[in-house]
């Protein structure tokens, strides 16, 4: 292991996490920055020797590798303000922004963990899939090293292939969130409580998950081509357009999907 | 326990599972039908002295409650071509057909488990919501006390109440699985694999399922109102209209139900 110090700019879910990780794989954090002293001393307080601050000078830091881990809309301002030490290395961990989102810095590169963070949660890290980027071969084998320290899943991925990643877990998760949500609201104006589809969640999304493709276990009127119920379904949310409408074109995107398999 | 003995009709997925359960609950299984000989058969086989038959006649059978377990758009058909035995009690299982689909049989019921069943897979029963419903309070409390003892989970739904949940269950689990297989062809056109993403599903879906509701734990573009990520998204999907359709309804959709928090 190549012995580089590091800093966290940020004492959010991720940096709280990743900060922790790196730690306990042998990395020493020097810095911890947040614009709220008391959070960064909050993260500070779970490790060896980091130091908060609230300053972003960091040209006498004997970190390398500095950490952004702030809101996306933030990284840019920030970036532009930081001082950091020649020849250091700036990194930032979000799965939306370009590195070009870096590029006033000679060094730099994406450490982004494709999971969803809470300070309260404990995480198992190593499961955790990292896709690293970089401006140069020294740093992107720098940052893979580091990442397979803390996770058996590291993969090289440009920042096109990041948007797209990107995309895809708008409709994985937060799409699939936000329908779990329209579920419950669904059964709860009939006093129906959504404890009641919990087992057949898990069990739909553990299939669609081991499945050789989620088309091949699609289930469902749109799928069997039920019309009578699908009229039915969307007769009773006539009333509702907002899902009345997510209802028809999902429906219709499954029809599409079963002609093409 | 009241003693009363029980035939199936049809060898599916549900009976499969159902026949089982209840007889190690202490039911003895009399029929199985099925249109295909060996497919009653191979469920017979699993059971203690199950006859297999492709009679429909079961005028002399020893069972009170027959279960019809066949594809919806067959139980109409099926029931009534059906001659039982005076005073037995008929019973579908299905989620979207109202109870009065059996009409013409004196004694009928609902027995619909919430989940989704497959033979190759072994499934904890007792995790299975029941939702019963009857023609009279006398085969209400019969079903009810059957499905007390194989699962932990039992519920009093009417037909009406059985409606809604089935709209529920379309969303949370026929949509999301198709957003799932949205998200994996999204990566594969760009070679990314699909596995990337399953970490980030799995903590999804649990965080939503463990929180008081799905949208307050939301997270993503739409949520945050990112308008630039929005729109790049948007743009990078506008050769794939379906996508980029159900991409601006979810969006929009999720504004909304944020706007009313």
């Amino acid at each position: 292991m190549i012995q580089v110090d590091i800093s966290f700019i940020g004492a959010g879910n991720v940096a709280w996490h990743m900060a922790q990780a790196l730690e306990e794989a042998g990395y020493q954090v020097r810095e911890i920055y947040s614009r709220t002293l008391t959070n960064a001393t909050a993260l500070a307080d779970k490790l060896y020797n980091a130091a908060p601050t609230q300053s972003l000078d960091f040209s006498a830091s004997k970190a390398t590798i500095f950490f952004i881990a702030v809101p996306d809309g933030q990284v840019a301002k920030i970036a532009a303000k930081l001082r950091l030490p020649e020849e250091a290395i700036l990194v930032h961990t979000s799965g939306s922004l370009p590195l070009e989102v870096l590029q006033n810095h000679t060094y730099s590169g994406v450490f982004y963990p494709l999971q969803t963070f809470s300070k309260q949660k404990e995480l198992d890290i190593s499961r955790v899939p990292f896709c690293i980027e970089a401006t140069d071969e020294a740093t992107e084998q720098l940052l893979v090293s580091m990442a397979q320290h803390i996770s058996n899943t590291v993969y090289l991925v440009s920042s096109a292939e990041r948007k797209v990643l990107h995309i895809g877990a708008v409709f994985a998760c937060n799409f699939t969130n936000h329908l779990l949500g329209v579920a419950k609201e669904i059964l709860g104006r009939e006093g129906l409580e959504f404890d009641l589809l919990k087992p057949l969640i898990r069990e739909t999304i553990q299939k669609a998950l081991n499945a050789e493709h989620p088309a091949f276990v699609q289930t469902g009127p749109a799928m069997r081509n039920d019309q009578q119920i699908i009229d039915a379904h969307r007769a009773y949310l006539s009333t509702y357009p907002v899902e009345e409408g997510i209802y028809h074109i999902l429906t219709e995107s499954i029809a599409h999907t079963k002609k093409n398999l």
